[in-house]
């Protein structure tokens, strides 16, 4: 792993135990052993680190939401689509805690972010006409619309709700892997209206298993 | 209209236009031709104009979200709780603007929101019950769980969706009024799978109509 990787490896981890904003150019530097000069050669600042990170998080994203093209989409395809959007989400959690305040300071960050949420929202209706296709949904193209949004709604807000509705003082971080993953159980009751009564069954265990981690 | 009602009106008006944090307590005095000396014998800070108008919002919210007493749900009555709801995020949406940032560097607002989000998702679930009840909907209890979190999750990240997804730069503020009322079209959606056969035509109708505004 060279320089480069290692900072923005270090920074991913200290981002997500500090939060961003308690994270300094020179803290990373120094949990690495480096000068601050030898960072600087690779990131003029902490924004283009946190660009850096954001590419890949949409990489990882841009990745998973694809309909596979060797066979008629699953219900495994589907568990597996969520449960890797919502392993991008735990890894890269810090970016959801401050999702609107990085958009705000960053006007590069901002328009890439409108163009990734749009390419995502064709990404996941493709997957619904997959899913009917395979004769697993019943929907209408308008349905698909409206569902693709709101799927989109509930997973990005899913670590926001972890931090404030269902804040827990017990918990010194809001936002675990287990909690985070109850989201997937969210998502699977949006689409299940429109399940095809042959394959309910077998969706509801799948649904279930989310919930008693 | 005494100074205290005086002085939260123009915060709430200041905050909405240009951001709570952009927003100084000597420019809510100046704004309102006061001195800074008498609006701290209202408000000690700017915390405390921020949890009384938080206040406002959850009593207009609370009051909302009640099963009328006196007649069976109907869908007028549905598309009333939406657009109380939406109404409120319009008139108070500096909060929604900065949630998450408000509920982090305040504990007492903190608890209060969580406590306040269960009290909802509570109100949404008997919601749900009475348009069981009013044979509108068929919906199981599981299903009116999961729907009552997953309207609230839609509810609550609209104006975020607005800022971020679909982030337009010919907008010079993101949230209009508008803009924010389309999110009523997204909630029906969620529930238009549960509709009973006899109800749906209707329910559609009403739905679109917050599409085309």
């Amino acid at each position: 792993m060279n320089t480069k990787e290692r900072i923005l490896e270090a920074a991913l981890v200290l981002f997500n135990d500090r939060g961003e904003r308690n994270v300094t150019t020179n803290h990373i530097a120094s949990h690495l052993g480096i000068s601050p000069g030898n960072l600087y050669y690779h990131f003029r600042n902490k924004s283009e680190i946190v660009f850096e990170i954001y590419q890949e998080y949409e990489r990882l994203v841009d990745q998973t939401l694809q309909v596979p093209k060797d066979h008629e989409l699953t219900i495994e395809d589907k568990a597996h689509y969520l449960e890797a959007i919502f392993e991008g989400m735990w890894v890269f959690r810090f970016l959801h805690r401050d999702l609107a305040y990085f958009l705000e300071s960053d006007e590069r960050l901002r328009d890439r972010y409108a163009e990734f949420s749009r390419r995502c929202l064709e990404n996941v209706g493709a997957i619904y006409q997959g899913l009917r296709k395979a004769d697993l949904i019943a929907i209408t193209d308008e349905e698909i619309t409206a569902l693709a949004i709101n799927s989109w709604l509930v997973a990005t807000s899913w670590a926001t709700y972890l931090r404030t509705a269902v804040y827990d003082s017990n918990l010194e971080d809001q936002i675990t892997r287990d909690r985070l993953r109850k989201g997937i159980y969210q998502v699977f009751a949006l689409e299940r209206p429109y399940l095809k009564e042959h394959i309910k069954d077998e969706v509801e265990r799948v649904q279930l298993s989310f919930l008693e981690q």
